[in-house]
């Protein structure tokens, strides 16, 4: 790799290639629907999910056969500064409780039969403190972020990235600061359970990095290897990866909403294939999601991660999908259209 | 049945011995909940719906086994003022497409494993036309309530009440403008999708029923037998069985919170078992749950009735419970509490 092709620059390239929606298959399923035993539109967002499936799937008779949760775990150095609830050592052990089946997140998956795979991230080598120096350098940013890539394959058709990861509000309020302006208050919350003195901490935090960082801060490659941390850079890459193969992508809360949110700044269509899963209870999620232009499929106060909030959304779509697919039109089932 | 022992004061007389939540039972899922591996209060509604079922299920181990979607199909006199878009034949015909599987409720249940009945109400012999006179006489409408009953025979342990009546929603409106002030065009929708003309009738007939039976309106079971429907008594009467028997209630939507809404009238209790599954985007639903003191779970612009919104929100309860049920504890999963 020379010096004059950088790795960031590969990334941006990636951009100029999005394949867009498909306005023919949108049809397709719009005729259907209107010939199904309800009146039209009172499906309400049910409806408007299968128009989504089949726009970015590119198929008339979109499916979610193969689901994926994907979720990234990752250590981050800004912990040293106090600002979680919990020592970083939980994020090893919460990935062997994800191995073993025991975290929220399989439970949702199971009941569903969506699949979950974890990819586990140098937790052994937490990224840099931000407060101190940038988290990454622009090469392993950029390889993590090529990673993310391998959410896709097997073979999926509707992906939801989820996260793991001590500290990763933090990282993920930063990120937010330095995209739509500070102060830190203005993004954080509690995370898993900050104190009053920790959430001071946290904001401190932010607010110090932003100081120290401030001029490079206009590109939103450098905010990511600044102040992302590698499950951040993975999931932009595995909802590039996805948009690059008609795969649509379910966003779940703060966290990932900030590699959404970095990719919406290198280009707002960079994210028109994904659907806002849930609204996080943590933060200002619910103003990034308005900023992204998603108005999430639920709202039930979680803050959890592990992509828990979009698996919940994969079952609601899967379940538009059955009656999308299976209802009886009014001509099959003898039963009267509209009587003006 | 003698004069002086009516059939509503029967039905009044069951109010007196509504059994409780259970303290004890949502004391033990609490304790549960916090030893689960993540933060507390991290999965949001999903862990207080955990602590309603136990409250009205009266267990500390609560399940849901056998859920039940119960819809009510009626026919309504008032269509002939012209409120509907869609023939009264539709009741029928909607009727025969839930006995054969074609309808959104079919499919919803069939995808989340729920159990499905359908009660046919007389629907060859609609109610009277509420404009002009009581639409069932107190005898009739005490008998539907009681029909209600069946609803949880069979050993149900959570309860959807849904309905199915072209013309219900005029009648539902008809009910919230006597229980909350008219005029009528502050609680009516467009129902199954009547234009601006048919909304205006539909309007004009819930305003002139209350002109005509404004001085007994002050009964909320004169309301029902005076402007409600045969599935808007049933529902009441399944309702209200249901909390005798410790079988938790998902409200749907606008229809069937006006049965709610007459029992809440009755006695704000008689509804303390029962959770908001939705708000519909049908007339002034989200101002009626806000009167019964109920959060939605669900907001997905629905309309559709057939109790589809609350059966989406069995399946949520459901992945509520698992996750309750099967994580893994910090002792067990080997995880690290908080660190402060």
């Amino acid at each position: 790799m020379s010096a004059d092709i950088k790795p960031f620059d590969e990334i941006r390239l990636l951009f100029a290639r999005l394949p867009g929606p498909d306005a023919q298959s949108v049809a397709a399923v719009r005729a259907r629907d209107a010939q199904l035993t309800k009146p039209p539109g009172a499906l309400g967002r049910l409806e408007d999910i299968i128009e989504w499936l089949a726009a970015w799937q590119g198929v008339a008779e979109p499916a979610v056969a193969r689901p994926l949760v994907a979720v990234y775990a990752a250590n981050h150095g800004v912990v040293a500064q106090g600002v979680s609830a919990f020592p970083a050592s939980v994020t090893a052990q919460m990935v062997e409780n994800f191995r073993t089946g025991g975290a929220a997140i399989n439970q949702i998956c199971k009941a569903h039969d969506i699949g979950l795979k974890v990819y586990e991230l140098a937790l052994e080598r937490p990224t840099k403190d931000f407060t101190q120096a940038p988290a990454m350098d622009e090469r392993e940013a950029a390889a993590t972020f090529a990673y993310g890539f391998e959410a896709i394959e097997g073979g999926i058709d509707l992906l939801a990235p989820g996260e793991m990861g001590i500290g990763n509000t933090t990282s993920a309020a930063a990120i937010y600061a330095a995209l739509y302006g500070g102060p830190a208050a203005r993004w954080t919350g509690r995370g898993t359970g900050v104190d009053d003195v920790g959430l001071a901490r946290k904001n401190a935090a932010i607010d110090a990095a932003l100081a120290l960082h401030g001029p490079y801060l206009s590109d939103p490659l450098e905010i990511l290897r600044r102040l992302g941390g590698r499950e951040i850079a993975a999931m932009m890459g595995a909802i590039t990866a996805a948009r690059l193969n008609h795969v649509p992508v379910v966003l779940d809360g703060y966290v990932v909403c900030a590699a959404a949110a970095l990719l919406h700044a290198l280009t707002p269509d960079a994210v028109a294939h994904c659907v806002g899963g849930h609204v996080s209870a943590e933060g200002a999620h619910g103003d990034v999601l308005a900023r992204l232009g998603k108005k999430p499929l639920l709202d039930l106060g979680m803050r959890l991660g592990e992509g828990s909030g979009a698996a919940l959304a994969i079952s609601l779509i899967r379940t538009a999908l059955a009656c999308h697919r299976d209802m009886a039109t009014f001509e099959s089932a003898g039963v009267s259209g509209k009587a003006r």
